[in-house]
């Protein structure tokens, strides 16, 4: 086991595409040999990308908006890995692979890797995989990597967090979906990008966005103030930009040591989410041998509460 | 201490509404006396409210569904407790509430009592908390409980999923937002409303949604189908068809005993999440003593990965 893991990670490190999907299998199925696989990957050097969060409401563009940013990046002659975080659904699974079509132009680059992302019910979801996927992406050499989510809740948006520089996409005149953007998006945004800037409201967009930036109590002084960038992503514009906004941003992370505060956070936040799935796993498997079920029915009829109930679950994992 | 809660679920088994706003704020707190309040409301003795559930996308129109349903149940004597659960957010705390407005008409009446949820930064965040609210609604003897939450991500899903009848509200021609609605939305769906049925495309949404569920193969036999309602919540139009749906569902419950392992299901949820945040709880403790950060610092510079950083937490902790 231990061996195969190994041939993986060095594969994978020779920019091998197979075993780098293979490896991320294994980070979505939560696989047993995710320990060993980590350990490997930190044996064989830390090397640090550049992480980048993308987040925003369906329909903003978000997909043609990291084509471009790919295309920008190739020519720089950056290795960029993408991980295109969907929620699970058996529904959807079509049509929201169908907007990684977008991306398709860039399929037989060897040195951009794309890749969707589903959570398949392990605790803690998309936003527990996600950091380890990313750890993947960065040990095998990427330059840059991208994390595309929706931005719908709050997993999606703890996922774009826990990028160097998180990005978010708004479009003008979206109504309901600006609405929901704000629901706990914009706290999280380094850089917002007003895209479909040539639709009816981009001026008055822009300008909400920064008035609300201006007068954002709760940035203290010293600390990031939101870039507002204009893009029309379908054509390219402002990607230019962006990026620029982007490469701002790095520069005032590295001068001020934040960048290196959010990287120990990030990092005490991943330890944090497989800490408690490893405690989960705990109790899970004590939910197998009935016992969960015999404290629920005991709640059901009112013989115990649920708080009891479960201190007496922890108490005996 | 005790005592204290002691007179407080006592007031609130009385209708006393200020003392009832209390015994949820505990829960929105997660106040240490919580496991105290929930003891002493199964002392009170099980009072099973019928607990529903109301999910859609923003601007589907929730809160003026959520108000005739209110108006309905009141004609039939019912005391209604209703828990509007929001994201939390500090730009939009303004905009969500201002939705409950539309709710107002019912503010003088004594057997109706509505009242926001957030969550407030506890692990699991809202979806941890809800149950527990619901708890004190019915051990204080409302009849229906409804639970009212904005679609958008898995943990608001999950929560209308802890209810005996689940509604999802749908709105026709909303494109990008029945998409979204679509994401996790209907597999969890006892009954499916296209509210603002007088628009364009709520025929076409009608049958989309019966084919959906009509070929929808993970059903069982003997299953429950969804059901597709037509509603213009606005004028109360499709609401009684709506409440016969509801009791048509809560029938089926409860003759095939699947409102029972419901019931249990629902318990053993509770419990579990509950047994989590104690366990997490023991974990953030030690986060506190610095060992977290030292652990993190230690796997961004690269001397021990993510996983066997949460291993050494574990089992210190």
């Amino acid at each position: 086991m231990t061996s195969d893991v190994e041939g993986l990670v060095k594969a994978a490190g020779s920019h091998d595409a197979r075993a780098l999907g293979k490896l991320l299998s294994m980070v979505e199925d939560n696989d047993p040999a995710l320990p060993a696989v980590m350990s490997a990957l930190r044996g064989a050097g830390v090397h640090a990308s550049y992480v980048i969060g993308l987040t925003g409401a369906p329909g903003v563009g978000k997909s043609t908006t990291t084509s471009a940013l790919i295309s920008l990046w190739r020519e720089r002659e950056q290795r960029v890995g993408v991980l295109a975080v969907d929620p699970t659904s058996p529904f959807t699974g079509g049509a929201l692979l169908g907007d990684r079509v977008r991306m398709q132009m860039h399929a037989t680059d060897t040195d951009v890797f794309i890749r969707s992302m589903a959570s398949r019910g392990q605790l803690g979801g998309i936003a527990a995989s996600t950091p380890q996927a990313v750890r993947v992406l960065e040990a095998t050499g990427f330059d840059v990597v991208l994390v595309e989510t929706v931005g719908v809740g709050q997993a999606e948006v703890e996922i774009a967090a826990t990028a160097d520089t998180t990005v978010v996409l708004l479009a003008p005149g979206m109504g309901d979906g600006i609405q929901a953007a704000k629901a706990g998006l914009l706290e999280v945004a380094d850089l917002l990008v007003v895209n479909k800037a040539d639709r009816d409201g981009a001026d008055a967009a822009v300008r909400e966005l920064q008035n609300m930036i201006a007068t954002g109590a709760d940035r203290e002084p010293g600390q990031w103030r939101p870039v507002v960038v204009r893009a029309t992503a379908t054509a390219a514009g402002g990607i230019d930009e962006l990026v620029e906004a982007i490469d701002k941003h790095r520069a005032w992370l590295a001068s001020t040591g934040a960048g290196e505060r959010r990287r120990v956070d990030r990092a005490a936040h991943e330890i944090r989410s497989i800490a408690l799935a490893l405690l989960s796993a705990r109790i899970g498997l004590r939910a197998d041998d009935a016992r969960l079920g015999e404290l629920a029915a005991a709640v059901v009829v009112g013989t115990i509460d649920a708080y009891a109930a479960a201190g007496v679950l922890v108490n005996e994992s």
